[in-house]
């Protein structure tokens, strides 16, 4: 089965919008062993859309559109595939409750035009849009063909996508596809690449990487006529891959949402563990990372931004001489800071970062991205220096990353 | 003229990158006045290329192409252009002197391969990139038509884009373009679009808005034979926005990257003031924020984490019965903390947050979305009171957005 993306909106031509539809669906698709060559963006034009379709429906079974479901005359996208299959839309009952409904819920006023979105030629299958008015709609266009429309708001796109489209997908596959994401910080994608040479590499399971910043995630796939069969294939290449590689592997999803903030909250959780940050450069991103993660105020007490180098001594009580003859981004500077940090908010663990961001300051012995990590525990105190490339955004990130791993390891080792 | 956008590469297929060059180009191309209808993403294909290159050719006068530019058997964007325009790639010198001087500088080992990135045709106009390897370069393929080729990674194709690539498309149009961005904060689009009704809007200079998250906007665009012609038709109209919308302009920039965290750290600086932060709900990211602003350091001294309630107490002093009488998310304690913060840490300003994000933990007094900013000054200390709306995400983003704006007024009445 071919896909094609087809998004629908001057204002994406435009630039005033970023394209996180197109980059949603591809992933989803990849997951799903579906290929895709080809994405286009395309106007709120109909000569163009039109030609838009009839191209994509030459090279695809499954052409995709997000974007111009809306009630106003720019909202063209279902009119031209209407025209482009031979049909007519027609005010189809079902869409109309499911557009009435949604009004209700907003305690919103629905006027005539919004009836448009209750239109679909009489064949299209319709999907229940929970988070906003414009149902979704899956049209046959003949030669087994389909086009899909999906509202272009990435909140209402993004559930329908997985729990309708997905399923259909599937369905006419014939197929099952479970996938396990294996989430890898603190080794390079080269050797993770060597170490994993000894698997014997098959297409079902298969398994494919995925780098981000400091990052690799393997993605695990099987496919098979059930989803318990699916599992029987994937799951034991999970736990190879898991025993090769050892504790750098820090998180195995059923889903690419996962995250080292995720883990690090989780594993203090499970550790019924508290945190206190203290941070020069980062200037509060760890500690905002980490409670950007649903119920972190369980475990992250609190923490200190100590950025001017006398707020060290003042906040946490680092000896202004230990600054003085260590240099602020030093191993002693970043363990007095987890120790003060620690001892003042009275946690399990606290975590420290001190270090050159750039891009001023660096000297020959203390380069721009020189990065020293405190980590205070019960069981005492450490000092992790870092050496980061890049620019200051770059530095910064993967300091945070860091600090969360370190956090999160701390939990392992009771 | 019309102008194209595509896209090389599999890895934007698979949805493994976010294709945030195109959004670049686009609000770029937007800027110059320069029209676009289709947008193509193609992966590293000969065949589909050289097909995508004839379509765009076909469509548009300038086709902006990004990514495949590598030494690599993949990187296969120039080579399929040459093709399309019925040409040979040969070594240019100008190029193997741009690729040499880069490696040098890197410190890396040149192999063969990387010669292939100073290959061009004969007729091929180079581009430096000050930022990686692969020169740029602007391609003649016939009839006046041109493929511009830049680098896939947007650290090099921006500045190579806003450096060489835009003064080349203003001089072939003969005019020049001039913008300048006027920045909003705390007055709605529909708001901003009624107060500026009074103006009597034209085609030259050019009005036109664009929102983000709490934010608008304007882009003023004159168009004119030279560059102070262009500036005479741009300026009044910049000024009389100005005195219309007030001080809830907070910038005006020659350029789009503007924030109020700049506009934040730049009133401090002109000043003369320090700043504390005090954060409970957004857990560091206003001073994370700050602190990403080179020069920042100069201004911001450091600042709390207090997430959880009894922080507030143990690091800010906030007494303990205030926050039983008043509630953890209330005005007296959001002032509580900024006073603690800027005692404690010595500073000219302090800000502070307390508020609910959610998604759990409202009651019909104290809903999700309810936050409390304290500021604290020579003056005096004050609270403002939010009511935000959306998810958890969003309500941080707003109360940093907020804060940062508090912070810019602060110091604006001395």
């Amino acid at each position: 089965m071919i896909a094609e993306i087809l998004c629908v909106g001057t204002e994406l031509l435009m630039g005033q919008v970023l394209n996180t539809n197109a980059q949603f669906i591809s992933r989803r698709l990849s997951a799903l062993g579906i290929s895709q060559y080809h994405q286009t963006v395309v106007g709120d034009n109909a000569e163009r859309l039109e030609e838009a379709y009839r191209l994509a429906l030459s090279r695809a079974d499954v052409v995709i559109t997000s974007g111009g479901l809306g009630p106003t005359v720019d909202d063209i996208t279902k009119r031209v595939a209407a025209k482009v299959a031979g049909k007519e839309l027609v005010l189809r009952p079902e869409a109309e409750q499911m557009v009435r409904e949604r009004f209700q819920q907003y305690h919103k006023h629905m006027t005539m035009n919004n009836m448009s979105q209750a239109m679909f030629t009489e064949d299209t299958i319709l999907m229940l849009n929970p988070n906003g008015t414009a149902p979704g709609a899956i049209v046959p266009m003949g030669e087994g063909k389909v086009v899909i429309h999906l509202p272009g708001p990435p909140y209402e796109l993004q559930p329908m996508f997985i729990d309708q489209v997905e399923p259909w997908l599937q369905k006419r596959s014939g197929q099952v596809l479970v996938s396990r994401y294996i989430r890898i910080f603190g080794m390079g994608e080269s050797e993770v690449d060597q170490r994993l040479q000894e698997l014997e590499m098959q297409s079902n399971p298969s398994l494919s990487p995925y780098c981000s910043l400091g990052e690799v995630q393997l993605r695990a796939t099987a496919c098979a006529a059930t989803k318990e069969e699916a599992l029987a294939l994937v799951l034991p290449l999970v736990d190879k891959v898991k025993s090769i590689l050892g504790d750098v592997v820090y998180a195995v999803n059923e889903d690419d949402r996962g995250s080292l903030a995720i883990s690090a909250v989780e594993a203090l959780k499970k550790a019924g563990k508290t945190v206190a940050t203290a941070e020069s450069l980062t200037g509060g991103l760890i500690s905002s990372t980490m409670v950007e993660v649903p119920g972190a105020s369980q475990v992250v007490r609190g923490g200190f931004v100590t950025y001017q180098t006398d707020t060290k001594t003042i906040l946490l009580g680092v000896p202004a001489e230990t600054i003085e003859r260590c240099n602020v981004v030093s191993a002693e500077v970043a363990m007095a800071m987890a120790k003060g940090a620690r001892e003042k908010l009275g946690t399990d663990i606290a975590v420290s970062a001190t270090g050159l961001a750039g891009p001023d300051g660096g000297t020959p012995e203390i380069p721009v991205g020189t990065v020293y990590l405190g980590l205070a525990t019960q069981k005492g105190v450490q000092a992790i220096r870092l050496d980061l490339a890049g620019n200051r955004d770059r530095i910064r990130t993967l300091t945070v990353k860091h600090a969360l791993d370190a956090v999160r390891k701390a939990c392992l080792d009771n």
